[in-house]
């Protein structure tokens, strides 16, 4: 059979192929004899497009290579054990070491650039510049043949910023992304993993003084920070002028939020003391969150403010101290709603039996936690906070075991990512970002101040707190506290999101240099500090776990540094908001939101028996031993066991044959919620009231 | 004790923080008393930056609100089994319904534009509009008193598109996104998904196939379409000259990138024949990177061409046929190189001990790949492509148990919300994006020549293959790949690039308009279609499974189908193509870049020994029982199933108590590497050799 007669056999009878395949050879011959150019220049806008396209896969090329770097590092540090830079410091240095490279060497990419001027008889009565340019050139402007498309059209141009120094403006889209990136994708899952990943048992149980630093703190510091910045720079005439008070206070109140990263890697990689720990991971979760509402605050401060009237506005004040509390009381109230949400959705719906679906939802609803709150003017780093903790507190205990493993490791990846990314950003922004402005008196005079507000946060009101606290605040521990007040991704992002004036580019530059210096000489000294300050190291993270029998008791270690929980002290330890708060949770929220006993049939009075039976799922009462019980021991490991963990193994401690030595407080029945849900599995709540005669028990052994 | 007194105390004896106090009272009260504000107006531009910002979040939160919409209602589609709908189908409706809502309803925020002309005495002399415009505003157009600022300042603005009615441009920032988006960040994890969950098993069956398909038949496809369609078009004199022969090519070659999401989801549910899955699933993801890389060739073609000269240039196209060979093999190599540097990275480091890490490495070099091909003019979607199918192959055999489960899981998970962002997105920007033009005719046109391109692809390629092939592709299945060329994100990402013309802006409405019709029609009449064609249904995703003992003998519902597995024809059943690398993969690739035996040490020749030694782990050399054995096997589970069974259940299919039924070609030593490697764990190759008569065994009983 010849070619030909292979496809005349395929077309026999089939007449509208065979007119359809004239027609097609007939379309492509004349096709192609045709002017095969349209008038409009596309292949000029493709290779536009094209070549915006490479510059932006340039960017992302060098800062996934920056991370690549950074992650074999690490590797590599962390194969030979050596602590002295953390992965963000180093991110930071190769970050440094790029952008010089750029700056310096770098190919210049010219921008073909023309200066405009409005059109006749147009009329702007705005104080900020348009919004949008719509431009139309004209033949005296382009005499080029080939140009006569572009006079017949008009284009758009939008606005990008201010320039000072028309020099500088070739660098002006290297190795930058949008600030809006920061605050839109990067933050948010990093907040959440805080939240997420949040030790909730000593997070509770040092309730009291986590709000006191982070609330009260927090403010001192900024208005401490920005006062004395302020002062000092009144011996400065030429800094004086550029710098009004309310600009000091908006960066004391930038430069406030800490950055728990570089101090908590090498806490947990030390598993330094857990309360220690709490301590500086609660404060600095929440003094992100009190720091953007500040500085909100301070910039609704300066909107109502009357420049002609002059001095300190008693009204705008009180103002914008309203303003804060309601934005931070909603933002939290927003955020815990969709946390709630989304445990009810889970609760009584069969999405598990989907995880990729759960999984989904789960994500979405958070991330649509921070977008509500950002876009309905509250702060959605508050928002998504305290939906991560509902999330972790509830939802978790809803979802399968797959969803668990991949929203833990998913948020884990993230954050791990956007962190080393952010942190890499600030290195190559220091010589690429060019809204830089290095004055050496300002910068010095920041370093000093930032110091003593970080000071007058944590000595005095360790000072006051260890009047009403059982376990005090040893003075080494207050030390550690005042290194740890490292500052990173947060002010940075806060200090980027506005350069438009000269004093804001100040701000950003001082910013920058602080977190560098933060990260790389405070992160690298951690270790020696906490030899140096007799911190112990090395401590159970579970003080339970040390009477369980067989294991050496390794109580003592503790008492020797700084926090002596003796067994009578227990009680006390936990502070008043955590009992009353773990006795509502335990009574309503739990049985409500998940599927742990009690049910909400158990806990509610007898009238509202059939409203707690429709709110009760099968699951709930047929629930077997610990097959989905409480989820905090699996957040609670720290993150480097949780590198190592995660995955099938996460579940071991949740298996029914765990067993975990139980503190039963003096006819106490809200006994620490934490605690409370993993004696679940093994005794009920019966069992327990009669049993609670202060004496630890083991569970297996006490049934 | 007073609190005085309490103050006094703590100081005592620390005079210098006695100064420090009253310097920061000072500079409390009279920074307060100063006049607060400076001169530039900071708090403009806050509420500026803060708008936008507002803006950027609505529309997150609008296509997250979407996402989660979608999310629940599959859910219930899925609880109640329904199949008229995939999610993708849904997401697109939902998008179309608020895309209407917010182009009718929605509020209209009026930037502040003028009109601008370029400065006196300016020339321009380029065929394409500026990058950026300089602004200065003169004293002539603000004439606000507040606005003197505006007078002494530069401002920069960088072009967005061009205009055509400036009545449109109110709604131009209305939900849209920068089309870059989806193809640096939306599509690659799309791609390296598929490649990643790849059937590699019967993708290597089917190769010659598959090839064919994508290859030459995406090239007839885009050809044929785009010769229709200009044909068609002379019809209409007013569309004729809009469009040239090129710009109908480029289309045709835009809109072949057919789409396998929802066509597969379902067959993957119905568990339809595995060497059809095959087919569908491999044509749909090397007919992306084919049509991609036409799309540039054309392009390419179109700046080559010189157009003072008209007709068909000879030298202009053997140029772009060669740049389209060049490019596509370039980004093969740089993909599968970049893939095969992590098997490295992966097997010759201990970073396998922080799962964390080797994640973030994967995942970082995975993405670098793509990267770096679009920064070096190669095509990033075929250089992800080959490196997700090099990672897939390689690299998860090295990866600690837990990098496993975090990779799948996160790649699954961003491809889920990928892919449904995208389709909400071209449901929303039917109605929002303003550079939509609708020709009825045109489309009509489109659709009409879409179909039958796709035709001439299928029938006449099958017919050929037949020849050549054992298992025949029937009639019936003809039809199924007919159908399941559907078009989806990869098409509209390509056709959203360049909207700067009008022909350009007609693709983009007819391209979206053929991605929903497809998505919602086509995608909800699949199961209907299945059972009319009378494809087999419900069918073992191994054939090999069937002779198991003790299931019931189910390969007679295969051959009634179509494709005939007889026996005696496995042997031909693997393309040549197929054997010749299956051979030299076992023997050199897989030993040298996994953890998998034999060993070089086995395969090389002697001479090579020392190198070979080098080459080979000690972890290779004590390997025991398949603990690492292949990934295949998981990788081919279907996402239905995934989506129950990854997470801890993802490992018993490679436990060594699993038993597999394994056929060994009469005297063929380089059987289906596939299957070679599954075996391996129970036997060993000299046993194999030994055992080669052509019959079936059962592994654990031969041995």
């Amino acid at each position: 059979m010849t070619k030909f007669s292979l496809f005349k056999c395929y077309f026999k009878g089939k007449p509208s192929i065979l007119v359809l395949v004239l027609f097609l050879s007939y379309s492509l011959h004349f096709g192609f004899c045709q002017d095969l150019m349209s008038g409009t220049p596309d292949s000029e806008y493709d290779e536009k497009a094209l070549n915006t396209h490479r510059l932006d896969n340039l960017n992302l090329l060098l800062y996934t290579f920056l991370l690549i770097l950074t992650v074999v590092t690490i590797w590599m540090f962390k194969h030979r054990r050596l602590r002295f830079l953390h992965e963000t410091g180093l991110a930071v240095i190769y970050g440094l070491v790029v952008g010089a490279i750029i700056r310096y060497t770098g190919p210049i990419t010219e921008p073909r650039v023309i200066p405009v001027v409005p059109a006749l008889g147009t009329h702007y009565n705005h104080s900020v510049p348009p919004d949008v340019l719509w431009l139309q050139l004209s033949k005296r402007v382009s005499s080029k043949a080939s140009a006569t498309y572009l006079n017949n059209h008009t284009f758009v141009y939008t606005f990008r910023g201010e320039i000072d120094n028309t020099s500088l403006n070739e660098i002006d889209q290297k190795a930058t992304f949008d600030p809006e990136v920061f605050f839109n994708l990067l933050l948010p899952p990093i907040i959440f993993h805080a939240a997420y990943s949040l030790k909730r048992k000593y997070f509770f149980k040092n309730l009291g003084a986590i709000f006191t630093f982070a609330f009260i703190g927090t403010t001192v510091t900024a208005f401490v920070t920005g006062s004395l910045i302020w002062g000092f720079i009144q011996i400065f005439p030429y800094l004086a002028k550029d710098f009004s008070f309310l600009d000091t206070l908006y960066f004391g109140a930038v430069i406030s939020a800490t950055d728990p990263v570089t101090i908590l890697a090498i806490f947990s990689e030390l598993h330094v003391d857990v309360n220690l720990y709490a301590l500086v991971f609660g404060e600095s979760v929440l003094n992100d969150a009190i720091a953007i509402v500040l500085t909100r605050a301070i910039q609704s401060y300066a909107e109502k403010y009357n420049p002609n009237h002059g001095g300190f506005e008693m009204v705008a004040f009180f103002q914008a101290v309203g303003e804060f509390l309601l934005i931070f009381t909603s933002s939290l109230i927003l955020g815990s709603t969709l946390g709630i949400a989304t445990a009810l959705l889970t609760k009584f719906t069969r999405i598990r039996d989907f995880p990729l679906l759960e999984t989904c939802l789960f994500v979405l609803m958070s991330y649509t936690t921070f977008l509500i709150a950002e876009a309905t003017d509250l702060t959605g780093i508050v928002a998504v906070l305290f939906c991560g903790m509902c999330q972790a507190h509830y939802t978790y205990n809803n979802l399968s075991d797959d969803s668990r493993v991949r929203t833990k490791s998913f948020f884990e990846l993230l954050n791990f990512l956007a962190e080393n990314f952010i942190f890499s950003y600030i290195g190559v922004s220091m010589f690429t970002f060019p809204k830089h402005h290095f004055d050496v008196a300002f910068i010095c005079i920041s370093f000093i101040a930032v110091a003593l507000g970080r000071a007058a946060n944590i000595y005095p009101l360790s000072f006051l707190l260890n009047f009403g606290r059982k376990p005090k605040i040893s003075r080494n521990f207050q030390h550690v506290l005042f290194f740890s007040g490292m500052r990173g991704a947060m002010a940075f992002a806060l200090a980027i999101r506005n350069t438009m004036s000269k004093a804001r580019q100040t701000f950003l530059t001082t910013t920058s240099l602080i977190v560098i210096g933060s990260v790389i000489f405070v992160g690298g000294s951690v270790t020696p500090l906490l030899t140096c300050f007799g911190i112990p190291v090395g401590v159970e993270e579970d003080p339970d776990h040390a009477v369980l029998p067989g294991t050496p008791h390794r109580g003592g270690d503790l008492t020797e540094g700084a926090i002596e929980p003796s067994r009578s002290s227990i009680q006390s330890e936990k502070s008043w908001l955590a009992r009353i708060w773990g006795g509502f949770d335990t009574k309503y929220m739990k049985p409500l939101l998940t599927h742990s006993k009690p049910t909400l049939m158990e806990t509610l009075p007898p009238c509202c028996l059939p409203v707690a039976r429709m709110l009760t799922t099968s699951e709930q009462l047929n629930q077997g031993c610990g097959a989905h019980g409480d989820s905090d021991i699996e957040l609670c490991i720290d993150d480097a066991d949780s590198v190592r963990s995660s995955g099938p193994r996460a579940f071991a401690s949740t298996q029914p044959g765990f067993q975990r030595v139980y503190f039963v407080n003096d006819r106490k029945m809200a006994v620490d919620d934490e605690d409370r849900h993993l004696f679940y599995p093994i005794v009920s709540p019966e069992t327990l009231s009669c049993d609670s005669l202060g004496n630890k028990h083991l569970p297996g052994s006490s049934v």
